[in-house]
């Protein structure tokens, strides 16, 4: 039932039907000066009037307006009765956004790897044993550096399984790489630094985020031996990819790697080593972190991307002692810090020998992978030759002449597949290619087939 | 047993006694290396002689030196035998940090809630429930802005919990309020605003935060009404906390609230409205939230610190239209964004209820303890004042005259008691007291009783 107030010369047209008296008038008067049908100005019956013709408590009434005049809706003086404020501006929806783009059913580009595979029942079952065993504290705002759990779980893991020199006084965790490269990138800005040296072949994003804390991002040239170690000259920085450069796939030479540690170890700027997945090598022995050459100079960098999810956001960096406190006052400035349940569900995770596990799992999956892509393409597009697949969750596929990185990557997404070519990780001035970066670690094992065959079918020379 | 290999000239006191025989020769070199044991320059027997010394075979020895070489510890040329070389630098360990302080055993400041009270079960159930049910896509790499599945469940949530103008694509996600309002600095700035005003009473940390994105600061007296919205001028935008002023306790005055959304309406700047605590309202129907008066210009930012806990660093802001691109851009830009899992695990418990129920909850308990600390002062120090009980975690005690704020403190922290004075939350000038900012939300439910007594035995007058 509808009632109005039409008597009055303002039909409210307040529909109280369905609800309580007192919530009821205050929501649909809300709404109506929201919407613009009671407009700015538009006095307002007397309570007594109100409630007489709604059949409700004056009072009922009179607690409304005075709420809704607490809220800023409507004004009220002592014999000017009450009245509709001028400020209620009705929202503005935005436009529609335009349908995004339906995405291919098959996905060979190399971000992050085969999400499906995230371990929920262990990760759920380490959450619950860490939350029930945390102290209460743990909830309240966190250490700045991280929790102290994760951090020493995390020194103990990375001195490990990856070489690193590391104690847990050293570890800050940050959400996601990209947060501690942001972080860095502001600390060593505000010392002076004015360049950030990066290979030549890389993720754009991190570009973008050095340039966005201030600093000029200059790139350097990388040759079968990764990356030029002679054309350092003015960076105050270094961002590499040694165990596995992204996304050309070498390893740096041992000769490269004791020079850009002497470098560092030089004082001439600070060397960032980006070890986004130096758990997944398959030819030999982990290449240990370069970060133990020189741990004074030298950021170590990890992230739980590859080996559990990118959803997770969860990073760390292992730091120099003289950078230290100022990563940790910027990650301060920054306002971003990983949650503490997830942060002692990881550390739960690693010590009680699940997380090893699930890299070990992990590294067998992908290795299977590759070798299935290497054989596929050697049977199905021998003309494709592939680089970069001693390691990790991608490789490069060099075209054949005749077959540009545009063509191929059209020709994929007719087929229901996304691809990325090189060029879409190159600095400006470093064509090389024409290639494509296939990261064969992404499609969920059901699909991998299928991608892999629309991968060839893209590739087979035109008959 | 310990091997030596002292025939050469060398003792090299490898230890293999309790490892294989290649990880741990080469675990034994990389660390005598490290240690400085092994220095520079120094030349290692050929893999044949330390082989024999050893006991082991010698293609072991020669592995272990090639992963060495790849790693850079060692170097190799033909002809010229392996060595030691010159970058490997032990790490300084940092000074063992001088022990903290040992916090006080009861904590009345006014930071967190209780989270002991923490609704672990609930938060598992939640978490469970959104993990098995989610797609694997929500483990990648997230959507800027937040999950969808937050960012619908908020939109409702605060639609009918505090009367947000608001559609789920005005949303945005943020590692805590902290990081939100980074974000929100970050954009004014570079949009030209060079001042933030601020209620001379606050947290200094956030007025920190909008100092390091380049914004000057600028105090706003606040009376009994609240902010006094006549001294805005020349500010790009005004961060202030209207339901519930922290940490004064005064609700934003009706004409007071017109007056900063008619300054935010005529595009003066952008007002940032802190709902902190919105939900813990105690003496009559919640006060909505200002944004509503002008959702093009005002910012509306809450977290779940208050009503969860803080550990989560979860939080959001609802934006008028013309910021939001900006601001993801610039949560792109830190590099930080929420867990995937937690958002997923929060957007459950939203839409199941849990939420509500777990602020039902938490809202009794909290004025349960307000009536408590009310009823005990009046009782047992009737000569302190207590102001801003009506909403929240804290309140203000007035000391009286003859204890100032430093003193009171001390004899706290004397009876084990941690409490924080007002003048910890004033901008300089802005003297107001003396008093106490009381978080009567924080202690455990057990340690409640002995903290009230605590907090009466520092304010009793001196016998």
């Amino acid at each position: 039932m509808e009632k109005t107030w039409a008597n009055h010369g303002v039909d409210l047209h307040l529909d109280l039907s369905r609800t309580r008296a007192r919530a009821g008038l205050e929501a649909a008067l809300r709404d109506a000066i929201r919407d613009g049908r009671l407009a700015a100005g538009t006095r307002l019956p007397p309570s007594r009037a109100l409630a007489a013709d709604l059949g409700v408590a004056r009072n009922t009434v009179a607690e409304v307006y005075a709420q809704l005049v607490a809220e800023g809706w409507l004004g009220a003086r002592t014999g000017s009765g009450t009245w509709v404020t001028g400020h209620a501006a009705p929202v503005t929806h935005s436009p529609a956004p335009a349908p995004a783009p339906r995405p291919l059913r098959y996905d060979l580009r190399p971000a992050a790897g085969d999400v499906s595979a995230f371990p929920r029942r262990p990760w759920l079952a380490a959450a619950r044993k860490a939350w029930h065993a945390a102290p209460d504290r743990a909830l309240d705002y966190p250490d700045p550096r991280g929790t102290p759990q994760l951090r020493a779980a995390l020194a103990g893991y990375l001195a490990r399984a990856r070489g690193v020199t590391v104690t847990p006084d050293r570890v800050v965790t940050c959400c996601g790489f990209s947060h501690g490269l942001a972080l860095l990138c502001r600390v060593l800005r505000e010392r002076g630094a004015a360049v950030l040296a990066a290979e030549a072949y890389g993720h754009r994003a991190y570009w973008e985020l050095a340039r966005a804390q201030g600093l000029r991002v200059a790139p350097v040239p990388v040759d079968d031996a990764g990356l030029v170690p002679d054309r350092l000259d003015g960076a105050g920085a270094v961002l590499l990819t040694p165990a596995h450069q992204f996304p050309l796939g070498m390893t740096l030479a041992p000769a490269r790697r004791r020079a850009v540690a002497a470098w560092a170890a030089d004082g001439a700027g600070v060397l960032i080593e980006d070890d986004y997945d130096g758990e997944f090598r398959y030819d030999r022995q982990p290449v240990g972190a370069i970060q133990a050459l020189a741990p004074e100079r030298i950021v170590y960098a990890g992230t739980v991307s590859k080996s559990l999810a990118p959803g997770l956001r969860l990073g760390w960096v292992v730091l120099p002692g003289h950078l230290a406190d100022d990563v940790v006052a910027a990650k301060a400035a920054s306002g971003a810090a990983v949650s503490a349940l997830d942060e002692l569900a990881l550390a739960e995770l690693i010590t009680s020998g699940g997380y090893d596990r699930q890299v070990r799992h992990a590294r067998l999956a992908y290795r299977r992978r590759r070798d299935r892509l290497a054989a596929t393409l050697a049977r199905q597009a021998p003309q494709v030759a592939l680089r970069g697949i001693a390691a990790g969750l991608h490789a490069v596929a060099e075209l054949p002449p005749g077959l540009s990185e545009a063509a191929a990557v059209r020709r994929a997404a007719e087929r229901g597949l996304a691809l990325d070519g090189l060029s879409a990780y190159s600095a400006p001035g470093f064509a090389r290619g024409p290639a494509l970066v296939i990261g064969y670690g992404r499609p969920a094992e059901h699909g991998f087939t299928t991608a892999l065959a629309r991968l060839c079918a893209t590739l087979a020379p035109p008959r």
